[in-house]
């Protein structure tokens, strides 16, 4: 229910009240059946959770708390949109975040797009922006990279397998011939933990407030993978960044840890990693992983010396 | 340009200072190709007027002024998303509402999505809402109506006439017997007013402030017909509504006038009309058009003494 004099859904806008002023931060994402998920791959609660929580991750990155969202949803009819809800309310909920009103229509294809709004208090630190990084700051990850697209891979093998055992049991060695390239037994079930970072990312908001209390200059969230997002971070900062390692995460390959996307995990630079590693003990987080440096080469990226590739996660469906 | 330390476009999420603090509005709507327009009756500029303008219209009909905007557009491949976004920024100009973000992805069929940001500045009058109508209260619109679905009538019997006489001059005749059931010459030029209409509709914000200003109780936008929308504000407060007339614009039908939708002029309650025509013409605004009264006969809708059917306007295409 909203406190007295809001207004929710249900008029021409909503009317909220925040309980704090100052800078006001606002971000969309969009999710399009066919190009950001396979709807056969999870179900519509997945999406629905999915939709909110990568807008959510972008107030991650700043190290900003989400107040309240707005949720457009064009849908074939037919489609269960209470269950596109339900995940939505789930992502809501785990981060804070009221959905106060939205637009429902009619659509040939499912897409979702998401708004959220929210404060980031006065006389606080800044939010944290892509462009503060300086040559010399520290690159961190949030923790270990490429679990979305494994899960991914792995959701496909078992539904490429299931394909063939159901329809054809005479195709059974062409799949076991496909899924050896990707080094991955179709007979066994995904591993839970890869596929539900797939299905139900999760915006790291925790972390991104540790890291901009902690005086994080620049962050970014790994939704395209970490090499197409640290050339935005270091492109819109200026600087170049030598990596020494980077880590995959226990069922990752790492193809998928450096160019997987849709991990969701931030990636912060900082001229104060003590301060960091710190704040995030004390808030009783994670560690976060060193990764490397930034370097006064703009435009020069590498990993253990050598250029990293370009490339990111592009819509890979 | 951003004000110091704003972030618009090019970061994760934008970052702005309001103007003022207070009562925050929030909404969102969705545009769908085949659905909510028709590609091939206007321009792409127009639909991306129109994606914005519909959601401001939200706002007028709170008589709130909007001030930050994030679009959302998922388009199949080689759509021009320029010509789009010169039509956002057109809306964006008139309406003193700045484009802060969005994103942009690939999809099978065009869909817009918009979400405005605005405060209800403090000290003020609160935002009107569509519950706050009482029996007795007269109703007023802010313009004639049905000039949207004339517009389209006559692009539709350009488009079909055009075709005709393009593909297959032996089927004139039956073109004309068509057209001749809603009173249009298709060889006349559409009406360019009725037109402009339909692709160029114009929020009532200073119409809407004014209302406000003037202590208006109620008030919803026409987006779905003044019988649908006056059935959603007369439900939302509990009141019946008996109409004495309805102000059809020149070349629009009684049923344009009355169901035809997208006219996005406002519909008022007010217990103070002297005090609402007096802010109007204090405001240099056209003269508000009395329609009826408010009764305390929650659930019936009358016209002439007659009940008003059930309909407006759902997605005609």
């Amino acid at each position: 229910m909203p406190p007295g004099g809001d207004i929710w859904i249900g008029d021409d806008a909503a009317v909220v009240t925040p309980a704090s002023t100052g800078r006001t931060v606002l971000a969309t994402d969009l999710l399009v059946a066919g190009v950001h998920f396979d709807e056969s791959l999870g179900t519509l609660e997945d999406v629905g959770y999915k939709a909110l929580m990568v807008t959510v991750s972008d107030f991650a990155a700043m190290g900003v708390r989400p107040s309240y969202a707005l949720v457009s949803i064009a849908a074939p009819p037919g489609t269960d949109v209470d269950r596109l809800g339900a995940g939505l309310a789930e992502a809501a909920g785990e981060t804070g975040c009221v959905i106060v009103g939205g637009d429902l229509a009619q659509s040939p294809v499912l897409v979702l797009s998401t708004a959220v709004f929210g404060v980031a208090e006065t006389g606080g630190v800044p939010p944290m922006l892509r462009s503060g990084a300086r040559p010399g700051d520290h690159l961190f990850v949030t923790g270990p990279l490429g679990r979305s697209a494994a899960g991914l891979r792995l959701l496909r093998a078992a539904a490429a397998n299931n394909k063939t055992t159901t329809n054809t049991t005479t195709t059974t060695t062409t799949t076991t011939t496909t899924t050896a390239s990707t080094s991955v037994d179709p007979s066994r079930p995904p591993v839970p933990d890869l596929v539900r970072a797939h299905r139900r990312p999760v915006a790291r908001l925790a972390e991104g407030e540790a890291a901009r209390r902690s005086g994080v200059g620049a962050a970014i969230d790994l939704s395209d993978g970490l090499v197409a997002d640290l050339r935005h971070l270091a492109e819109a900062s200026g600087v170049g960044a030598d990596l020494d390692t980077v880590p995959a995460a226990e069922g990752a390959t790492r193809d998928e840890a450096l160019s997987g996307g849709e991990d969701y995990e931030l990636l912060v630079a900082t001229g104060s990693p003590d301060a960091l590693v710190a704040t995030f003990r004390a808030a009783d987080l994670a560690a976060p992983l060193p990764i490397g440096r930034c370097t006064d080469r703009p435009g020069r990226l590498t990993l253990g010396g050598d250029p990293l590739p370009p490339g990111g996660w592009l819509h890979r469906f």
